[in-house]
């Protein structure tokens, strides 16, 4: 098979659950889209927050919006490494064990005790998008990249369903590592299971 | 084909000219080892200095000795960032057209011209290891790696020769994207040219 997708990087960024974003910004506060997400109903929010980890810490780190009954962290490792967690590599969602870090907003603060993970990479698919490629949702493939450094991303996860729309969400160290820019084009190349 | 190759993982460091040594440190002055690394000859020394580009710096970048031809600043593309400067990906030594940064140590400053890249993954091998694998200099390999995030790094490029020792040179961000460790073994798993 050889199904083209554009890629999209996932630079550090957060999703806050309506509690933490009344303890952040103050009761009843609505985020404020920014700018549209190629994933239908998903923006990066106009507001900012500041993540203190033990070792070090980033600030204005963007809130994708809408809020979601979790808080979650989605850092690189490379992000992990300067803010002394280790998160686990993990579906989104899936915040069992994970470490904690220190949100900070305008209004208050947020000690979470658990949500900060790597992102695992994932292809997103529309249903009929799906069945173009011949795929279902949890489906693993094989993803081939042609930048400058070219890479083959093995047991890439295939998310498919309403809300979904095609994409192949890595991080930046990944990007780095294959040397790709937002909207290059990955190919997927089989099919795993 | 199927040749294990442990992994080493290039963190940012450089090597100096014996007159950037001299300019940095003070006249007739010699690097000291540190800790001998996997390539004959070659040791961490424990000299550091400061690297400055136009957006930012990092302090306390280790050396690589011995002292060389030319001087070569390797950084991976997550810290070309944070420097503020554009390196190409590329072979040790052929540093033309590549960006210049400011380095700060004990007893001087050197502005170099030229000097910053992001080292080309390669893999190292002795003659007589080259030989076992059926490979020569310059072949061209995909090498799988089975970490957390298993990938197939494609066209990696062979080094063979006097001075050189089975290792697969990889940089930080690499080395994140495959969630892999220093010492975690990678396989080759065909020739390409």
């Amino acid at each position: 098979m050889a199904y083209k997708v554009p890629i999209g990087i996932s630079n550090k960024h957060l999703h806050l659950s309506e509690q933490a974003l009344a303890a952040l910004f103050g009761e009843g506060y609505k985020l404020t889209p920014y700018k549209e997400l190629v994933q239908p109903g998903q923006y990066a929010a106009h507001e900012q927050v500041d993540i203190i980890g033990p070792k070090g810490s980033f600030k204005n780190i963007r809130i994708i919006g809408p809020t979601r009954p979790q808080t979650q962290v989605e850092v690189s490792l490379t992000d992990a490494r300067a803010l002394g967690i280790e998160p686990p590599v993990r579906e989104s969602g899936k915040l069992q064990g994970s470490p904690g870090v220190r949100l900070v907003g305008p209004k208050g603060e947020v000690e979470l005790e658990s949500g900060a993970i790597v992102a695992l990479r994932h292809i997103h698919l529309s249903p009929e998008q799906a069945r173009e490629a011949g795929l279902q949702d949890k489906d693993l493939v094989d993803v081939k990249t042609s930048g400058k450094r070219p890479l083959i991303f093995e047991d890439v996860l295939i998310r498919s369903g309403e809300g979904h729309f095609r994409e192949f969400h890595i991080d930046t160290d990944e990007a780095n590592a294959a040397g790709i820019a937002n909207n290059d084009e990955a190919e997927i190349i089989r099919k795993k299971n």
